[in-house]
C-alpha cells in the first residue's frame, strides 16, 4: 500500500514506457508498457505506483486532499521530450525563408542579411528581458504541444557575455511555464565573424574562457559542438569537447548534417550522449553510433523545413541504435516547437513505426539528455510528468497529422495546460 | 462615403488579395494585393471598402451599433478556403496507418479489413447524428485553423441511402459552424463490394438514379469522379461527368494520383472547374491543363502521409495553370485539417513562393469552388471572411511549420473564433 496526493484512473490506454533499457543508450525496443484501463498514482509529484484501475483499491491510500481524476478512457502518455532545441535567440527570419522559396541561394540571403550570423548580431543587441520573453513564448508553445522536458541550447550570441546571457535564460525559464529545461552550452555553433580569419583563437576563447567560466556558474549540463564541414572541424570539435568532459559537462555533436566529416566517429571516441542530425551519415558512421552508447538523433522537421531528403530511422534501428526524436527548433531551418509533429514525420517519411517514434520522443529524448533515469516513462520513482490526449487509440497520436489532440498537460502531478490554459500559454506577451 | 456596421482598422499588414484573375480560371500572378495599414469595412456581412486606414474618415460612416475594432498592426488575410475535402465518413484508420508503418502493403491491409471499403462499410451503419457529430468536430478543427469556406464530399456511402444522408450532413454543416460549405456528390469514389463484378452497372446507378436525385434535391454544387487505374476508366467517368454538366451540375476530377490515365485530359475536354492530386501527371497533361480554365488543385499533405514525392507546383505554374492547394481531408490518405500546415508544404517541398502559397489557399481555392466571385479575396462586394494573424509579417504564416499563429476568425464579419473559442470549437461533443 503507498500514499498518494494524486491518483489518476480509467486510461483506456496508460502508456507507462516501462521496458528494458541499454543503460546509458535508452531503448531499442518498440514496447510501449501499455495498460489497458490504467491508473497512476503520485506523491509530491514522484510517481508512487502504476497498474491496473481494479488494483487501486488495494494498492493506493489517498492523502485527505488528494486529487483524483477520472480520464474517461483517453490515452495517457508521458510527457514528450524534445531533446534539442534552440530557442534563445532575437528575430525570425521569415524573410530569408521567403527569399530562399523564391529560389535565392544561402550566399546571396548572406548577402542580404540573413543566414545564422545576422541572428547572432540581433541577438547580441537584445536585451536580456528580450531574449527571455521570446524563449518563453516558444517554450509556451512547445508546452501546450506537450513539451514537459527540453534540452535548450545557447550558441546566438557566441561572444561571452551574449552567451553567459543566454544560458541565465535557459536557468530561469522553468520557474515560468513548469518544464525540465536542460541547458547546453553551443558556443561552437559557428564562428563569428570577428574570428572569421581565425577560427582557432575563438576556439581557445570557448575553452580557456568561456567554458570554464559556464562550468563555474553551472549554467550549462552539456556542451555542444556543429562539426561540419567549413564550421568546426573534428580536429577542434575533439578540442572543445575534451575540455568539456574535464569540466564535468556532458557531450553533444551536430553531426553529419551536410557532410560526413568523422563526426559521428568522434561522438563514439568521447562517449557523447548524443549525436544529433545524421542525414549525412556513411555507413561506417552508422554503424559506429550504433555499437555505442551515444543516442542517434534524427531532426526530421528540418530536413522538411529546408526540403532534404528525410533521415533514415530504420537504418540506424535495424542495427541497433537508440533513437530519439526531436524538433530543432531555431529560427533559421526550422522553426517548429511541435514534438507531435515530429511524430508525425517520423512514422510519415523517417521509417519508424508508430510505438518506435512513441519510445524515441519519450524515453529515449530521456537518455539523450541524460535523464534517462527521471524523465521519459510513467514508472515508479520518476516524475509524473503526463499528457492526457484526447483520443481512445494511441496511434490517433501519429495519425493526426499537424493537428494535436493533446488534452491536458501535468507537470509534476500539477496541471500545467488544459485546453483552456493552452491559449493562454501562447499569448503571454499579449494578454488582450 | 459608405456606410458600414464593422469596422476593422490598423492591420499591419492587410493582404487583400485583390488583383486580376483569369475569369473563371483564378489568379496567375503572385500578386497579394497588401495595404499597409489598413482598414476594411462591412455592412451586413459584405465588404463595402478597403483602403489605408488614413483614409477611414472621409469614407466610411459608421451605423449606431457598429463594431469597431483595432487590430494593433496584426496581419489579416482573407478566410482560407479548403477546397477539397473528405469529412463524412465513420471510423478513423489510424489502425491501418500503424500498419502502414510496419510495412505491410496495401493487399495485406485490406484482408484485414483496411482501405476505403473499410470506411464504407461503417459509414453505411452509422447513423446520420454520428455521421453529423464526426463531420462537424472536424469541421471544427478546420474552423480552429483558419478555413471559412470548404468543399466537402460524400463518397464512403456510395449506396443511394447513405450518399444522401452524407450530403444532408453537409447542407446542415454550416447552420453550426458558420463556414461556407461547397457540396460534391461523389459517388464515383470506388466501386462497392456489391458491384465488384459488374462495375458499369454501379456507373448506371449513379447516372440514372443517384445523381437525378441530388440534383432534383439541390444536395451537391458539384460531382467528382476518381478517375485511376483499377477505379473508373476515362470511359466511366466521362458518362458520369456529362450527366452531370447536363443535371446543371459543375465538375471535378480525381486526376492522375498514381497514374496519368487521361484523366486531366478529360477534365480539359468537359471543363471541369478543378483537377486535383496531380502527382503522376505527364507533361502533356500539364501543358493540356495550364491552357485550360480548370484549376489544378494540389494535395501535399497526402503526399506526405503516404510518403510519396510532393507534387511539383512549379511545373504547373510556370506552364499557365493556377494552382490552389488544398487539406484533402479524409481517414485514409490525409487525416489533416490544417490549412495553413498545407501552405507550409507548399513552400517548403512543392515549389510554390510564400505569396503563391497564400494566393492558393484562397482566391485560387474559391475559383477552384466556383466561388471566385464570392470568397477567398477582401474586395468590396465579397462576403467579410478574414483571419486575424498573431504576426506582424504575412511570411510568418508559411515559416512557421505546424503551429499556426490565427488569432482570430470572422465570417460574414462576425467573429467565428478567438483563441478562447478556438478551444470550444474543437471540444463540441465533449463539454468538460
Amino acid at each position: 500500500m503507498v500514499t498518494a496526493d494524486f491518483l489518476l484512473v480509467h486510461a483506456g490506454e496508460l502508456l507507462t514506457l516501462a521496458g528494458p533499457a541499454a543503460p546509458r543508450k535508452g531503448r531499442l525496443s518498440d514496447e510501449l508498457g501499455m495498460i489497458l484501463d490504467g491508473s497512476l498514482a503520485s506523491m509530491e509529484g514522484r510517481i508512487v505506483w502504476v497498474g491496473p484501475s481494479d488494483q487501486v483499491p488495494d494498492n493506493v491510500q489517498l492523502t485527505p486532499h488528494a486529487t483524483e481524476f477520472d480520464v474517461q478512457s483517453k490515452v495517457i502518455t508521458p510527457g514528450l521530450v524534445d531533446c534539442h532545441t534552440h530557442p534563445v535567440f532575437s528575430g525570425t527570419r521569415q524573410a530569408e525563408f521567403a527569399m530562399r522559396a523564391r529560389g535565392e541561394d544561402y550566399e546571396e540571403i548572406a548577402r542580404k542579411g540573413g543566414g545564422i550570423l545576422n541572428s547572432v548580431e540581433r541577438t547580441r543587441q537584445a536585451s536580456t528581458e528580450d531574449l527571455f520573453n521570446t524563449a518563453l513564448r516558444h517554450a509556451g508553445t512547445m508546452l501546450a504541444h506537450g513539451t514537459t522536458t527540453l534540452e535548450a541550447k545557447s550558441g546566438y550570441g557566441l561572444d561571452l557575455d551574449t552567451e553567459l546571457r543566454s544560458l541565465e535564460v535557459l536557468r530561469d525559464l522553468p520557474g515560468f511555464t513548469g518544464q525540465t529545461v536542460v541547458p547546453t552550452y553551443l558556443g561552437a555553433h559557428e564562428v563569428p565573424a570577428e574570428y572569421r580569419d581565425e577560427p582557432d583563437a575563438y576556439v581557445e576563447l570557448i575553452v580557456e574562457r568561456v567554458m570554464p567560466l559556464v562550468a563555474e556558474k553551472g549554467l550549462a549540463r552539456f556542451v555542444d559542438v556543429f562539426c561540419e564541414r567549413g564550421v568546426f572541424s573534428v580536429a577542434q570539435s575533439r578540442r572543445i569537447l575534451q575540455r568539456a568532459e574535464e569540466l564535468g559537462l556532458g557531450l553533444k555533436i551536430h553531426a553529419d548534417e551536410f557532410s560526413d566529416t568523422g563526426a559521428s566517429a568522434l561522438a563514439v571516441e568521447l562517449g557523447a550522449t548524443s549525436a544529433d542530425h545524421l542525414l549525412a551519415s556513411g555507413d561506417q558512421s552508422v554503424s559506429l553510433l550504433a555499437e555505442s552508447d551515444t543516442v542517434a538523433t534524427l531532426l526530421p522537421g528540418t530536413a522538411l523545413f529546408l526540403a532534404k531528403p528525410f533521415p533514415d530511422g530504420r537504418r540506424f534501428m535495424d542495427r541497433g541504435a537508440a533513437v530519439a526524436i526531436a524538433t530543432d527548433f531555431n529560427p533559421g531551418s526550422c522553426f517548429c516547437e511541435s514534438m507531435p509533429f515530429i511524430i508525425n514525420l517520423a512514422v510519415c517519411e523517417c521509417g519508424l513505426n508508430v510505438e518506435q517514434a512513441l519510445v524515441s520522443a519519450t524515453i529515449n529524448g530521456a537518455f539523450a539528455v541524460g535523464l534517462g533515469d527521471a524523465k521519459g516513462s510513467l514508472e515508479v520513482g520518476k516524475d509524473c510528468d503526463l499528457l492526457v490526449w484526447n483520443a481512445d487509440d494511441y496511434r490517433s497520436i501519429a495519425y493526426h497529422l499537424a493537428v494535436d489532440d493533446i488534452d491536458r498537460v501535468y507537470i509534476s502531478a500539477k496541471q500545467a495546460v488544459s485546453r483552456e490554459r493552452k491559449v493562454k500559454s501562447v499569448s503571454l506577451e499579449d494578454d488582450r
